[in-house]
């Protein structure tokens, strides 16, 4: 055996190589000896079938099953065929071609949105895979302005405009947000007037802050918005509420009394054309009003079932909720797609090593710690994302449906997005410069993508929703505490991980109920408390949606073909330990864990890709995501055949 | 006094709203309770001249301010003024344009290359303010081809090149990178076998893999490459060496025997004409060889100074470690201008709170612990990239120099690559739908820049490059370890601080080496053994880095006007304490703090952020970016005139 001396010698003559060589030191180990060097893997015999995993994973009953696959043929049209290389105008003109053709197939339509909500959502999470720029503008149509028509509307609208909307005739946009205002929708400035003399409103933008502001489909093609605006009736102020007003003719003429300019160039969703709208002293009748929650009457009678403003507001807004149920659903989609290019890629591809055999990067340590957990955590969020899309889908709600509805979607828009925006960004990394290439997709969804954490909600606006309903449910007494565990033995055991986590969330709420107690003790206001403590609800949001996210998992894996078993709770022991690891530091500050049992979890992260290393394949290709839409050329099994000189790729 | 009970029914009232409201509660705070309900602040009183803080971070000597302010002048031209809304051939087409602007100036030359590297360094990092693409592509054809033909060339290169270069005459590509080979580039398959009969090179692309790939200024306008290619002299290899090909001819047509295809659209950097090459049996004259550290004469003969085949290779591409200092300074530069545009928006953007004095979103918590830490983090970088510029442009480098030179320049580049990253997706979700907007900045760095953690040496290769170093000084007995500091009073003491620091990277390190003598132990191989560290060697990198950063940003410190030294230290303090709270984890698990520590280091950070409360803005305004390249709306005082009617941006 070497001695002390002559094995730090050797080391130092293996780490002493010319100083400028950009490489690591691998070069005489070949592909075996480092898929030897892993340790032991207990799972190197998993196995399962593949086409069983997909269809657990996507969960859809037959109907679906038989929707997504006429969706899927029509997606075959050439018209979706990959493109990149256009200015705006050009990304414009294609994206609504694409949508006619969509419209044109009946494939997406308002009058399915509520009556099959489910093979709505569906349908577009797959646009979504295509093209997001399509998805978003045939979801400002129908998921914002159909569902404002469909939801705060009455029967007298639903009869003027739903066939109009179904078919295009009346393409629609959404008039929300303005320039001042965007998370603080109740404090839009657009004003609408009742004039009873003429029985008509007079709809206003008071100032340049209050312009509606982003408003997708407005740049070109919208000829119809619904448009968000405090209503006032003889100097009465009534709350914000909901009107048609025509924006452009028939022919693509500006409306009268309407000003319309141009978002211009964004990060992403080039296809999307988002406008500015400027209202001046625009009339239109009193029937645009969308008057399911409140009414005037011709006299200017002001008529509610909902006596409170704010109240009337939360109904006006609540059909949103869909939009967020979207964005968890789709972001996950594409992290399991950008997951997919990545993982496979890092198989095939090859770097250092000796020649002729070189390693495939997966074996890289620093690669699968990247990858891993992510595949990990991708099938954890897959069982809680479609928990929240059954609850959304559900057609009679109970009042805890609702209740979740609002916290889950709140909750899992927020992380899920997050989540997808650092998926995106390690698997565009690493996958070197090929992740750069618009060819090999991550770049598009990196691209298009970037603005789901802050529609539909911004996300840390969102979290404090969640944070806030905990809250409540403490000091209604309806909240258990759970205290930490400090002698688990096996930080594999379903029981340990979930008190675990319901410990973090448990301590985090009782927490912030302090510390807002002592702000209000020191004489200060509930608000000015909270906002002392916003990063504390950050936390928490976080801390519940992954503790829901660990329990819907579990209940996935119990409810489970015995086959998939297995590979599940590989991927939820991950899931937990990389969650843990990553906010170790709270554990330890709080006496969360043991220094011992953290450590444990530290150490088991390498343990566990190790187990991976074997499966990780199967598993991406195991992933509910059609093929079809995947035509990265580097997620292919012989990427070098795809470049080869002559095959062009002039997109 | 209310009861317990009184104030908790108060609360739940409080958090009680509609469910589906979409925003917090502080519907009724003025800012002035906000700003009142922050930590009392110890620096309400922090003042500097804001000048002199821009001056001590610029830290330039005279003639590059002059140079500077020159470039700057020639950058007012129109053709530089912002323009996104094109497709591939326009972006290239404008860039192209903008950089025979810079050209015919004179601003950029391969002769001030070597003799004033700091005022090259410093012209290049302003392009990149304007148009990332212009740099890139600029930095091709003068750092990369230009670099090689002076550095690895000889006197014939010299005068034979270097005035074309200079000119643009004739336009450069650097053939590195293969399809095959990115990181490895010793292992590059395309050939280059002397025929002595003709005294030729015959360069060959043996494989679709040795195709060379990602060749920026290939696809258009190159007309010369430096292509790297293992040297066959009958039939024995002398490993990689450089050779200049001729790929267009003067008219722009393609030079025989050469194929090209473009790479086509990518997620950002559209104005660079990236491109592939192979070459079948294409001759080029024995002179084409840049022979510095190895020649072959008529004969055939090998003729070379360094013996050994990977220290020659070694040699060749030191030069390249210009590319590293140049992104990281660039990074920097970025991060400040991305920061400085956040910043100003977060203190004039309004939302929530009473009508009419709505607050200003900088006074949400959530808004201070995103922007402020990476303020503080950014003044803390500006002295250590300031110290690798100075080292990379010493022109008599110590063995220490080079050596230090190669160590920052990875580490750094790699940090502050990251870092960067990380501040643009912060910025981009602070600004919330502005931030998505291309005309507001922040959106086309995001996109361009991506490719900095992967070009010039993958970000994690780097990091290796640091620990490697690092292992072979503690083998060598050179480096100190530290022990941690377990009973500090004052968590703002430097001292404190830097040891702090030290004992994680000094822990790390031994750990490293423990690690890697335990896998010899069990008979593995040192790669095998490198390989399963690679989770340690990445942190390790990392926390040198941060180390040497707060070194240098210490003696900044002491170096600095006295007026500045206040507001610098405040900096100090929020930079170590982000960075040690988000690797708490690390620190408590190794007992690197005792936990009362760990919380009071944790607890600081909001008290800090509401010490930079107050000074956040001038603090930004103080940066060193020239405002000439901010012109983002939202960074404007009243961003809202930004976006009057009528105004348009049309680019």
């Amino acid at each position: 055996m070497e001695s002390y001396e002559e094995r730090v010698r050797n080391i130092v003559n293996h780490l002493t190589p010319p100083r400028e060589v950009l490489m690591n030191d691998c070069s005489s180990s070949s592909e075996e000896q480092i898929l030897n060097s892993n340790e032991t893997s207990s799972s190197s015999t998993l196995t399962w079938n593949k086409q069983e995993l997909f269809e657990y994973l996507e969960a859809a009953p037959q109907h679906i099953k038989v929707a997504k696959k006429k969706l899927q043929e029509l997606l075959k049209d050439p018209i979706f065929a990959p493109k990149y290389n256009m200015n705006v105008q050009q990304w414009r003109e294609l994206t609504l071609q694409r949508a006619l053709v969509i419209i044109k197939a009946g494939a997406i339509s308002l009058a399915e949105f509520n009556r099959d909500p489910m093979k709505y959502l569906i349908s577009m999470e797959m646009l979504n895979l295509v093209d997001p720029s399509l998805s978003v503008k045939l979801g400002v149509h129908f998921s914002l302005f159909g569902n404002a028509v469909l939801n705060l509307g009455t029967e007298k609208h639903h009869i003027k405009y739903i066939k109009d909307i179904d078919t295009w005739k009346l393409p629609g946009c959404f008039g929300m947000t303005e320039l001042g205002h965007g998370s603080n929708v109740q404090g839009v400035e657009t004003t609408a007037t009742y004039d009873k003399t003429t029985q008509e409103f007079i709809i206003n933008t008071p100032s340049d802050s209050a312009q509606k502001f982003w408003i997708g489909n407005a740049a070109c093609h919208g000829q119809a918005c619904s448009v968000f605006a405090q209503l006032y009736i003889d100097n009465v102020h009534y709350g914000v509420h909901v009107f048609i007003v025509p924006i452009r003719n028939a022919d693509g003429t500006t409306a009268e009394n309407v000003r319309i300019m141009d978002n211009g160039h964004k990060l992403g969703l080039q296809g999307v054309d988002n406008g500015r709208l400027w209202f001046d002293n625009k009339r239109i009748p009193r029937d645009n009003l969308l008057n399911k929650f409140g009414d005037v009457e011709k006299d200017g009678t002001y008529v509610s079932s909902i006596p409170s403003k704010s109240k009337r507001f939360g109904s006006m807004v609540a059909p949103l909720v869909g939009g967020r149920v979207l964005i968890a659903a789709s972001a996950l989609n594409v992290s399991k797609m950008a997951l997919m290019i990545a993982t496979r890629y890092a198989y095939s591809r090859r770097q250092f090593g000796s020649k002729g055999n070189e390693i495939r990067i997966i074996e890289y340590l620093t690669h699968q710690r990247r990858l891993f957990p992510m595949i990990a955590t991708s099938v954890a969020l897959s069982f809680a994302v479609e928990k929240l899309k059954r609850i959304y889908c559900e057609p009679n709600k109970s009042s805890q449906n609702v209740k979740d509805l609002h916290v889950w979607s709140s909750g899992l828009k927020a992380v899920v997005s997050w989540t997808k925006t650092n998926i995106l960004q390690l698997t565009r990394e690493c996958c070197g410069g090929q992740g750069f290439s618009s060819f090999n997709q991550i770049a598009l969804f990196k691209s298009d993508l970037e603005i789901d954490m802050t529609y539909e909600g911004d996300n840390h606006v969102l979290l404090q929703q969640v944070a806030r309903n905990l809250l409540v449910e403490l000091q209604k007494g309806r909240y258990t505490l759970t205290n930490p565990n400090h002698d688990s033995s096996n930080i594999h055991d379903y029981d340990f991980q979930v008190q675990t986590l319901k410990w973090r969330e448990s301590d985090l709420v009782s927490t912030l109920s302090q510390k807002i107690m002592a702000q209000l003790d020191q004489g200060r206001s509930l608000e000015q408390g909270w906002n002392t403590c916003l990063d504390t609800i950050t936390l928490l949001g976080k801390a519940f949606v992954d503790r829901i996210t660990l329990e819907e998992f579990q209940l996935g894996i119990k409810n489970a073909p015995s086959s998939l078993k297995a590979v599940l709770e590989l991927c939820r022991n991950l899931f937990f330990s990389w969650k843990v690891n990553e906010d170790l530091g709270y554990f330890l500050c709080h006496d969360g864990l043991a220094t011992s049992t953290a450590q444990k979890i530290q150490d088991s992260i390498n343990v566990l890709c190790s187990d991976m290393l074997p499966i990780g394949l199967d598993l991406v290709n195991s992933f509910n995501i059609p093929e079809q839409f995947i035509h990265a050329p580097i997620s292919k099994p012989d990427y070098i055949q795809e470049f080869r000189y002559g095959l062009k790729r002039d997109y």
